[in-house]
């Protein structure tokens, strides 16, 4: 299809071992490339891409929708007005009970539950990692330096096989590489921290964590959108303790443009509230503009490998493992952010 | 004083770097020793209370009064209830903004403070973990294995000593070691894993987290209380997503009985609404019924040791570092937590 059709852009939306054949198939073709998260599986696909996109010069974009979410664009847009301070640490993650959809109503395991039964690290990064990575100015200024990684126990999988299939079904007595909660630590060259989860395999509420701290303050979106800004919050109580406010306070001032434009209509556009029509509408508007992307080749493979990278360090006991420069350097510039670039 | 005075039981509430050499000074003229946290700064001074507690056959206890809290006693009440099912992760840490204490009115560096110029990692990790190793039953059928810690820039000391004391304040200068956010992995033999963090330098609303996930469900103190319990937390909206609930919806089943008796006498006594009240008064009538007490010197050691462990694994770049075990093979005898023996 890539050779024969008259296309602009290939987006691939198939199982993640395809997204990197798929954009390269793309890119040798003439064609821009957008893939579905995360970008690529390994470390070395990481690299096929970037080197891919570098010779032939064309768009190589993982849409990476959480960008986009309200919540998450306002927090960048507080980071780059300052009300945070300087930026210190930030947490984020995967947490979402993905148990049914890993072992289906049957037991049957579908291609995604393959990379439990043999992957053990953070195997999905990019819905957490891509908003913090923006909000520290990741391959604008500052890189991912090392990582160091921790699962536990694996359990969940098995369990919920048992109580739904019994205890006598394949997948009750399937052994499963995945730890139900790894936990990684990412530290960025300039010394800024970043914990970030995995969580598919356990009864709990959803959450991408997204916590940013700086020297002026603390906003946090989920379990509840909250915020603590010195100075600014009120001070409760006969001790005046700092007391988080809500985050719903800052709209006014620090709603990010595309959300401020978009406004109630966006909020009932279909795809996950709105992102998903903002994260394609941004990329086509790019393309027809001939001007950059909000997120490049770079930030896909900075962001998708930190999952081999998390493999590697659970592998060898939570030794810290070197996170690979995709930018050879280019990191060093500040170069602008297009979604901020207002 | 040891040596001259008739007394039961010695506490000592100075400098931590104090607490072992008063301990061991009253058990060695046979006084049983309590102490404030942390009960030791280094590993070695961990091993000096183990041992002089072996030795001379006394009780050795670190008052961690978080232990006492109402939150954190339901919560161990609902894990050996197995309300959380199998127990695989645990969340905790001590965030409190002490700038102003650590640098007072004036900027002159009090001893707190002077842990913050020289050491880099957690420095007060028991506040938190205390509760959940509980939880955790380490050093009763399971024990901290490793941990890799990573720390954030210093920023916050010095911008607080700019702003309040101005920029040629020798404060506003220092080089504190103790970066801004300290995040650390622990991982214990059976598998657990636990995040403990230290954040006190920065302006944020207080927290320690306290965070247990078991197969069946998830509990959490900070932020809010709240709780998931799968099959028993109602499932709200179109999709039934699992919902955060109220810690309290579960207090009238799993309210710890020393909560259930203590009442709203305990709430509102004096030190900490109330915990500080149960920590004496657990060490008072199990030093007078002459049994054992809730925590030993093996909690005080595994606990303590934290800070130096962490500070070990920042130093060399967040390499894995081994947690000593202080029981000595003991931990795997499944001994029954005091407090929990009703």
């Amino acid at each position: 299809m890539c050779e024969t059709e008259d296309l602009d852009l290939v987006i691939t939306a198939t199982p993640w071992q395809w997204h990197v054949p798929v954009c390269v198939a793309a890119m040798k073709n003439g064609k821009h490339a957008a893939t579905e998260v995360p970008a690529a599986v390994t470390i070395e696909q990481c690299w096929q891409l970037v080197e891919t996109t570098e010779k032939y010069q064309k768009h190589c974009v993982m849409l990476e929708n959480c960008c986009y979410d309200q919540a998450e664009l306002m927090i960048l847009n507080m980071k780059h007005k300052g009300l945070l301070g300087e930026i210190l640490h930030g947490e984020c993650g995967y947490m979402h009970d993905l148990r049914s959809r890993k072992l289906g109503s049957d037991g049957i395991a579908l291609w995604r539950t393959e990379h439990s039964i043999k992957r053990n690290g953070n195997l999905y990064p990019t819905h957490g990692l891509g908003p913090i990575a923006q909000c520290m100015d990741v391959n604008r200024g500052d890189r991912f330096d090392y990582l160091v990684s921790m699962s536990s126990n694996a359990r969940g999988l098995n369990e919920y096989a048992k109580e739904h299939f019994g205890s006598d079904h394949p997948m009750a007595k399937q052994k499963f590489a995945l730890g139900d909660v790894n936990s990684s630590l990412i530290r960025t060259v300039n010394g800024k921290t970043i914990l970030i989860q995995h969580d598919c395999n356990l009864p709990r509420p959803y959450s991408r964590k997204i916590l940013l701290q700086g020297t002026k303050g603390i906003v946090r979106k989920y379990p509840e959108r909250k915020i603590y800004i010195e100075g600014r919050t009120p001070l409760k109580g006969a001790k005046a303790h700092p007391k988080w406010e809500s985050l719903d306070n800052y709209k006014a001032e620090y709603e990010h443009p595309l959300w401020k434009k978009g406004g109630e209509k966006l909020e009932s556009a279909a795809g996950h509230g709105g992102m998903d029509y903002l994260e394609v509408y941004r990329l086509i508007e790019a393309i027809k503009k001939g001007v950059a992307t909000d997120m490049d080749v770079y930030d896909a493979a900075a962001w998708s490998a930190i999952a081999q990278v998390s493999e590697k360090s659970v592998e060898k006991k939570s030794r810290p493992v070197e996170i690979p420069d995709f930018t050879r350097g280019m990191w060093k510039k500040k170069r602008p952010l297009p979604v901020m670039n207002f």
